[in-house]
């Protein structure tokens, strides 16, 4: 098969040996793949974030020196089933899924992994029980975006938030998009979102946002102080750039009491300071991925039209202009989401 | 009025000028006062501990380089009132209350202060609304104890734990202690508490902690490990300690998914992995003070026997031993809380 591989720091079009699917495996062709921040950021971090998830408990076992294939926001064609399968979900099905396999190795993320290439290759191997069905009339490019917008959905459960809140997404790209859809399908508000990019701001306008500020204008703190909040409605933020220092940033300006969820993935070095979120009384939430449930909630979303995806999907490639993509996405603004199609 | 006054870097006992109550404020006869760890570090670290209260929004108008005398953890005897007081509370009457006063130049903290002195002074001002009356038959050492197990019970609160948790209390000094305290009388549990004084944890074991584990010998992780969590039963680590570094430690052995409530005040800068915290989707919750409701349930428990507080109360001295008892708090563990008294 044909893929896009990590491999040098480069993302090479090469073929590899088609995978076989194990024990509660399906083999499937991929369809459509997005291409995710955390993607853009690996490619030069790759070995950072391993150590990171290792720090943490999490290790997977990947090593950053050897091929991998990015790509866990999928959506695919079953074509086999390994053994030990239901079979439930016929051949020729159309699905999503969640990206996580075991292998001889241990707990794999497909997109992450040197065993199991994920969807820049034009075969997966998925796990069976993960998979959910793609309703008819759902495009394969809106139902990969399942797994990015199931990430706003888990941040919005995870924080907990009490029924009166102002809200501050900071960050108008894919995961601050995620979480602003999660939040109106709730119909909590008023949102504001705040971004250098004025193009990524208007994405947020057409997912819903009450109100957009150029962050290049106004500093946060300015923000809270305008939206006003009564006693009893709490200030909440989100911070969804996952770069270093931003979610300490969000801390200094967030209101005494508030409530910060960090869902922004920094794969490099980033402390949070903790004299100012004990002086200011905050709760901090950390948000990473989903679970079972939220992601088939957030397929229905977007199937039942709750969620639109059509203002993020910006643009898509083939195989061979991946790393073009990737160029594109990481140093423009035109851009939401960029998805791998196949032919 | 005789004072025990931090004058550079000392304790010295000297006379200050008697204070005088202003709009809706008492004047009170100072009858037990606690010394508290955060009175300790504030010795060496004052001005750090005011420049972290700048640096989060909360400035106190404190100048670390003039008298403060220090003591929040008091029990008082009505004596005077100022201008547009309610008078409810009768001359004579023994008092506890919120340590917290607004002067010319702003909201101030008593016992951290340059224009109010705290409770290693013979005589205070206090706000009068923010004051309770202490029911007969308690003590004064034991009803000055209301505040520090007020931020256990502001902690406990403010963790917003579900049902079913394990919960690992990091330190067995009086923080540490008052959050068990607080659980206590919940029934929440199992509690194992930690520290590596046996001296103290023996008096964690008098509060009735269901596991007490030598921090020398077990290391976080194998206590968790140990516990043995099923399923929806939430671990939960209450970081008691408050020196630099430490609740980054506890944030490193928590199991995924847990929950860290930070209620020691590091005075001193101290920071937490972003990246640990996130790849593990732990919950972070800061506690500080308490609410007037938290206070007066607090008060409630301690007269009414549901906090037994006596094994806490380790010592006692009068104003002119004031400096010698910080001394033996910071450099031995036979004590917990040794209180100022006053002939």
């Amino acid at each position: 098969m044909r893929a896009a591989i990590l491999r040098d720091g480069r993302l090479t079009v090469d073929n590899l040996p088609d995978p076989v699917p194990g024990e509660g495996q399906v083999l499937v062709r991929t369809r459509s793949c997005g291409i995710c921040g955390t993607d853009l950021h690996a490619q030069r971090h790759l070995a950072t974030f391993l150590e990171g998830l290792a720090r943490s408990g999490s290790e997977l076992p990947t090593d950053a020196g050897r091929d991998v294939v990015f790509g866990h926001e999928f959506c695919a064609e079953i074509i086999d089933y390994g053994p030990g399968t239901q079979r439930t979900l016929a051949k020729g099905a159309t699905v999503v899924g969640l990206p996580f396999v075991t292998g001889p190795a241990g707990r794999e993320y497909v997109g992450y992994s040197n065993r199991f290439p994920g969807g820049f290759a034009e075969l997966m191997v998925l796990t069976e029980r993960l998979l959910f069905a793609v309703p008819d009339g759902v495009s394969p490019h809106a139902a990969a975006m399942t797994e990015p917008f199931a990430v706003g959905e888990h941040a919005v459960v995870r924080a907990a938030m009490p029924a009166e809140v102002g809200v501050l997404i900071v960050g108008s790209g894919p995961i601050g998009l995620a979480v602003l859809a999660a939040l109106k399908t709730r119909g909590v508000g008023p949102i504001v979102v705040t971004d250098f990019s004025p193009t990524r701001l208007g994405f947020a306008e057409a997912l819903g946002a009450d109100e957009l500020v150029d962050a290049a204008v106004t500093e946060q703190r300015e923000i809270w102080s305008r939206m006003g909040l009564r006693r009893g409605q709490r200030p909440v933020a989100f911070e969804c750039v996952g770069r270093p220092g931003v979610a300490q940033q969000v801390l200094e300006h967030l209101p005494r009491g508030g409530l910060l969820a960090v869902i922004g993935n920094s794969l490099e070095p980033s402390y949070l300071d903790q004299v100012v979120a004990f002086n200011k009384e905050v709760d901090i939430s950390f948000a990473m991925n989903y679970s079972h449930s939220e992601f088939g909630a957030t397929l229905g979303n977007i199937a039942e039209g709750r969620i639109d995806v059509t203002p993020v999907l910006t643009g898509s490639v083939f195989l061979d202009r991946v790393e073009d993509a990737f160029t594109e996405l990481a140093n423009a603004d035109q851009h939401v989401k960029i998805m791998v199609e196949f032919d």
